[in-house]
């Protein structure tokens, strides 16, 4: 499989930005992380007053066959019932993305029941009803993984033409946190028992078999680390590897790509594995409550930008964070210059007169 | 002094709120500190349901004698050059409060300069022309300092008689993490160096100095720890006082404020220590670099939403976070529960037809 080519970040735009920074009327560096991210977006842009106006988070839905070892807390009739939720716009991500000002991009990427085709809103890309279940081997063929990547890819590129600024990654599959665990025990090397955490929300018991079924996957499959295909084919999802497309197609456009919690950062780690320059285009939106989410960000040697003890996906996390790159995109564009302003410049000195 | 009453939080409408997020279609607990936020402003405003459409953000401007040490980066001009900035929308707080749908509302309650009395836009509360170098002795009296107390609840007052449902504090005034530091320093009894910081950028021999003249101020007022007027009469600051006041008056009607950086805090330290229940009306906006933001936190047990290495004031950390507070907000009232949405819910398993 051919994948695009990623293109270098502009230098010259983010200096451009970073110099703009530091004429605003504010002292220099004030804005914190504000102004790394407006320099960030200039660079992956190349724009040096880049704007994020239209936006949109897509939402790759599928099943999972190892769901049926009871590593969930909901039944994964829960994926098709959440998927007519989304479309009706009551879930989570319909609130925070209205909020948002932002689009929601439905696919079915891999749910393991059939839609009315004429259902208004669903973009249709089953690659498979679901994975197989990986305890009793790998989750997908590798002609599978590609599909759902090259539909991920597919589905980024009609956005893409639509004209957008900023994407957001968001997942619905009942168990998709048992697929995204193995993905960073196996690309890490850190034990499962490190990486594997309580989903929607199983007890300890729960748990305990969780990390079981993980470790019994991983066991039986041998995935190996260093080829990120194979980690997805064998332990992976198939939303996971439709957002992998999204990520790499996105960073093939210069588009800046929000990252989600668990499953899209999964994602992005198989996305970093195929096409590693694509984490250049990356911010990380938040830390999420899954233990395994720390170590998936130092892997990618991202630093999420909120903290809220989220865990529910659907890009929730994402789609909130875009109002801070929002914020640091219209700083660095709408601010008023020392010189504009007639403010006393710290370094110069200068008394201006106010207009 | 004569303070007004703060209601009691409304446990009933807090527990309704909570009810209603363990049905709404998620994971119960799984969108974090958003649904505890949407609990706390459903107790807050008394309403099971809590709206928070309408926002603004109070600046209160005033300048420091303390300013005359050589204790900041930037000469005092600056703070009415800021002011006319604000006016005319290019400092970073109205680009903030433009993308967040809140009124910038810019009050005059001390500044050294004298503005055209027909400004438009600009309430002119002005009690003093500075506080006086509280190296010499008190930074003001207790008439000015009670004055500017109720010149701050007088706005917010004003402001709330217009309908709002949620306010930010926002300072400006060169010099002001000096005061800001001796509050935190006193009130916590924190040594002073551990609670002063870099400002808007002084130097580490600047921040020795800087350190040596808030000890020096506090051996020469000897504020009393336990006498938060007391306090800011001698080292605070006029706009700490106006802001207090403002925390006051909105907690009292219901208004939950997002208190913003170093110094707002500071200001929720003084209106905490004249009248203790406002504390359960405030939010913590963000936690500042300035490192004695954490003592303030702590001593008001206040737990920050934002952590973006801000260091600017003027709102713009709390003004970021109203949009956190939006999103609690609107995931309460506007997500689907499962009965509405058909979705199956984890615990009672029923499994509804989707509409």
């Amino acid at each position: 499989m051919n994948y695009p080519t990623i293109p270098p970040i502009d230098n010259a735009a983010a200096q451009q930005a970073g110099i703009r920074q530091n004429n605003l009327t504010k002292p220099p560096g004030s804005l914190g992380r504000l102004e790394k991210i407006s320099i960030q977006l200039a660079g992956m842009k190349a724009d040096p007053l880049p704007g994020v106006s239209r936006k949109a988070v897509i939402v790759m839905a599928a099943d999972h066959g190892v769901a049926l070892e009871g590593i969930s807390a909901f039944p994964a009739e829960v994926t098709p019932q959440m998927v007519l939720n989304f479309l009706h716009g009551g879930a989570a991500i319909n609130v925070l993305a209205r909020q948002a000002g932002a689009d929601v991009i439905v696919v079915d990427i891999g749910v393991a029941a059939d839609f009315d085709p004429s259902l208004p809103g669903l973009l249709h890309r089953k690659v498979a009803r679901g994975t197989q279940n990986m305890m009793k081997g790998p989750a997908m063929t590798r002609a599978e993984a590609e599909k759902a990547i090259a539909e991920g890819m597919a589905v980024l590129s009609s956005v893409a033409d639509n004209g957008i600024d900023l994407i957001a990654t968001g997942d619905m599959g009942i168990g998709n946190t048992t697929p995204s665990s193995a993905i960073v025990a196996v690309m890490t090397g850190l034990p499962v028992a490190k990486v594997t955490g309580h989903g929607t929300g199983i007890d300890s018991a729960g748990l305990a078999h969780k990390i079981q079924v993980i470790e019994k996957a991983i066991a039986l499959n041998r995935p190996e680390p260093n080829d990120a295909l194979d980690v997805l084919c064998k332990v992976g999802g198939l939303e996971i590897a439709g957002l992998a497309g999204v990520i790499i197609a996105a960073a093939s456009c210069r588009i800046p790509v929000v990252v989600d919690g668990f499953i899209s950062t999964a994602a992005a780690m198989i996305a970093e594995g195929l096409v590693p320059d694509v984490r250049h285009y990356m911010f990380a939106s938040h830390q999420s409550v899954e233990i395994g989410h720390q170590a998936m960000h130092k892997y990618l040697g991202l630093n999420p930008l909120i903290n809220m003890n989220l865990r529910l996906g659907e890009g929730t996390g994402a789609v909130l964070a875009f109002h801070l790159i929002e914020a640091a995109s219209r700083i660095l564009r709408e601010m008023a210059t020392f010189a504009e302003a007639g403010v006393s410049d710290k370094e110069k000195g200068s008394v201006l007169t106010a207009s």
